[in-house]
């Protein structure tokens, strides 16, 4: 299989570490730039030393980001920055011929109109936002091999598109009314030297924030309007718990069809489970849970997979739906390798099992 | 002011553990038994090292529970039990004549059927659900006064009841369709030594758990709808989280009245404000937080605190609020003993500043 | 019991914070002023919800710290501010006549030349080193009582001091060749926005610092030196440890006396028990443990107390001895409130217990 | 490179289940049995969701521990059981032909006298000792290749004998006299319901334990002692802090040389950085950190790295050094894994890197 040649625009946070990682022991993409202003000049090994047994580690060092020299290094430049200057790189990078896979929140959304709403400035490059393929292979698989510029998703958008598609694409649930209480390890703030995220802060304490309007609510909205063919608003809790690395969240939904005997639970349930089969039975990244087991994010940690539980309620009428990921994983750098494999043409899991 | 005699039956758990260090503070309650039949023989300071600094550590020994010899001992008795052995002990402490804070779930429910749905066995003594008081003192505080045999609300019921209840009585949300989400803390499992609670399998974990149907909604229910005048059905999702202490629980309301307009939703808020400053305004255990501040079990663990914010969201027409307690405190032994306080004319924050 | 004004400039770090908890509860201080650059004019309700539920967070107000100000208002003054800068507010306040408890390590040394060697630049008010009294209660109890400025000792150094003055002064232990190793939580590195700090940097993480050569060592090897005699180095190596409080100390020590036969192990054993019982046996907030417990940081969390305990080892003929305190109260602010009372006359527990 | 058929008797327990992890993606490796009373019948995807991901998860169930069956199915077998027991299996599977990984400390003693002094009972299978090869490939790469019964070494051995042994056999540290301070995650007290291990009695918890006689005094002893020609008396203690994986060893050792002087000091650090870089720079598993950089247990989980540093204190005349591994990796599984892939001939990097 042809090796690429694969860069990291912002490789020292939280995202940019694990990325570097996935990258580092990944059989067909080869790592040759790492860019991080405050680091420029340090190899691998000297900021992470926990990379310094890769032969790479020693040599490869931390430049400035310098877009003309990228794309002379590199066939695909990820970006992992922070969201509003990935359109600085990203323009210059397609224009010389290179494809983009971008983690921040600049190009996730179609509307720009939206991402003013919601990021309080216009966006930068607008005429890109069609461009884009919003980068979640399990809905838009052909769609990223096709791709040169890719809007890896969120990870909250992530651990919710995943369950509510399948369900609103199938029309097993009600477009309305649909909660999303989500709990996140500390790493989703990134590597940010503040109080608020210090370990004295954020040990044995728990804290809801951004309520009632994240950020993140309009790409999942949008996502969610796509496959619901109609305007979803979504309601939407982000809770802060004390681990480093993991998202669970916990889905209210309303199904279509009212169920109250024993026989209506066992009908839908059987819809619903056909439903997430034909969705996600062959998917590598997506484990549908059975029996007793719900989510954990201790059973995700590291990994690029999403794990997926129900249970409906005969006593409300509600589906009840939880996921757990690693969020730096199937939530960020992971989802991007696998969008990286697809636009390569390579196996989808290559590097991530 | 007069002091009483005080005993804690079950006093090795975490609840027990907590209400023992709390009690050997009280200003007018003295504690003079303490039952274990693990460390029955054993003194206060060589099962807890903590206590050893307090005097009466080293001569306060564990008993095996014996009814008869505590009700010659005590005025009052804690019953720090896991659910389902109470009653053993309630009946012939009553009939001696002591008074009775119940820290499980045995008595908190007015229906014996419901009782029965929820824990699988008929009660075993049903006469005294009538006579037993739900030890909110909030909501109930006359009636504690006057009480022989007290229940004592659970950790996630004090969380969920204190914000709804005022909401529900006054009419400003809808009694049908309330969602509950609680985080806990890895105490409220009790110290049992069960593989799913080491340490190693609860940190860097979340889950949730007991979904759809966890055995509290039943006295949840009963008290909602006792506030709402109607039945009200709840759904909760309880999950674990890897703290010490605390709860964090979010809850999705439906406001009576519908707002689009900012004056529309002003108004509302306005509204909401006004019912909590009526319901707690001088509650010296409820903090109703403003501005920007949202609850955090930190700000909380270790007193008998429950904060409580809230937010209207206008794009979903929801009512989200948050509360934060300490499970071991205001959701347990904290409560018993403002309870005690009140039975026994003492004022209500003695020993729990 | 006269009532004394105290006041606390740098209020907001973790031992601030700390002191204010202490002193807004304590019986006979009345707490008028509370200083932080970064909060001045917020109420202490605004800035430290947890202390919300207390009368007087609604009306004292953060200011900007004012020597003459506070000299007028307070009678007593508490610095709870990074090394370095105390001396600019001691020398006024000494001069107008408060008293002054100075949780820095600015003068903890006797000698200014020691202090020019360990903090690399010179005392700024190097008379006040032999005006100061290290405020130790166990050890300098009666100079404390006398004293305008106390020395409050660093935490690592309470944590070692405690458990070796009493064997060196009792010349059970040769002074030489003694080690510290101690087991630091994350409060100890204060309220820094940093990095290293970080939760994701200190969760699932343990690491040596300052190897090894930490600056508190200087103030540890005076005062063993003070108890032996004769001058001491010590060996120190402090770690970082993902808990939120506690320091756990533990200590190899050279007996004196050589032991290899049991009885002459028994023998040696009664003596080191003899030694603390003497020591400490009265002492209100030392915990000498028994039988087979170890110190345990839970055990002292959130209280003013050291739990001290030793082996015999017969193999190697050392003395391990091990100790630990909550680093924020015992080790900081605790042991200050400690000083206050024996300065103020008051019963050394008062608002400890 | 030819396939060998593996199985793991034990494999239920924290060392166990990442043996199955690392098995399952060993390039060379096929695991055909895994044994476990506990979970008999069960599937390894019902046992750990976790490993529901892999293809072989659906299919390999646990089953009882046969010997007899097991001879049958594997060329390599592991035995990840409790000590005490191993011997009952691997005396049967030695005989039927199959080659030893043993992970309990049943095998690593060549004495049978100090295996009695220390465990407390005879060793069931005393000829089996000189048989058995220390399974620390550093040390002993050749005897492992040969050998068909490896004790594979304890996590706290392996942290203190990788940073001595070079030491101690060039001579640069005096045999007498070393102390290795260690402190260690949760999962080195394996999956066992006790009440020491749950989540709420080790959060915000530090201790140490089994002071001063641990049990793995005895191999470390026993392997250091065979390093420096002389009998090597340890003090070591062990500490618990809240982390699940990772140990942090910090050992004080006394060079032969006396330095005073800055010459004198860098020129034993010179003997010292070419003494490891002579034992471990081409080692792949073992990280000589240079600069300032000092182990931290999160540089090192989930890889069989250990990472080592030192300083020499000027003050003191010691050497401080200090080691940091994942206790479950290169502290137990990965470690038998090494061993195994020296064993059949693979390159040792395998399924490890």
């Amino acid at each position: 299989m042809k090796t690429k040649k694969v860069a990291v625009i912002g490789a020292s946070g939280y995202s940019g570490e694990e990325l570097v990682r996935l990258l580092l022991h990944h059989p067909h993409a080869e790592l040759v730039a790492v860019t991080s202003r405050q680091n420029a000049g340090q190899t691998l090994a000297q900021v992470f030393p926990k990379f310094a047994s890769h032969p790479k580690s020693k040599t490869l060092r931390f430049t400035e980001p310098n877009a003309g020299l990228l794309a002379k290094q590199a066939d695909i430049v990820f970006l992992a920055l922070p969201h509003g200057v990935a359109a600085e790189y990203a323009v210059p990078l397609l224009d010389a011929g290179c494809a983009i896979i971008d983690l921040s929140a600049d190009f996730r959304l179609k509307s720009a109109e939206i991402y003013r709403e919601f990021y309080a400035h216009d966006h930068p490059a607008p005429d890109l936002l069609k461009k884009a393929v919003y980068g979640l292979p399990e809905i838009y698989r052909e769609q990223i091999k096709q791709a040169s510029l890719v809007a890896s998703p969120g990870c909250y958008p992530t651990s919710i598109l995943l369950p509510v598609i399948p369900l609103l694409k199938a029309g097993l649930i009600q477009p309305a009314g649909i909660i999303a209480d989500s709990l996140s390890g500390v790493s989703g703030a990134g590597r940010k030297a503040e109080v608020d995220y210090l370990f004295c802060e954020c040990n044995e304490s728990v804290r809801a924030y951004s309520v009632p309007r994240h950020r993140h609510l309009s790409e999942i909205e949008e996502q969610l309007s796509l496959a619901a063919g109609a305007k979803v608003i979504l309601q939407f809790t982000p809770h802060l718990i004390p681990v480093n690395r993991g998202i669970l969240t916990t889905l209210y939904l309303a199904p279509e069809t009212h169920f109250s005997t024993a026989a209506e639970m066992n009908a839908l349930n059987e819809k619903v489970s056909a439903c997430y089969a034909r969705a996600y039975g062959n998917e590598p990244f997506v484990r549908l849970l059975e029996g007793k087991a719900l989510p954990d994010t201790k059973n995700v940690a590291g990994t690029n997979v999403i794990e997926i539980a129900w249970r409906l309620d005969p006593r409300t009428g509600r589906l009840v739906v939880l996921s757990a990921e690693d969020n730096l994983v199937k939530g960020a750098s992971g989802q991007a390798v696998q969008s990286l494999n697809l636009l390569c043409g390579w196996p989808e899991t290559a590097g991530l099992a």
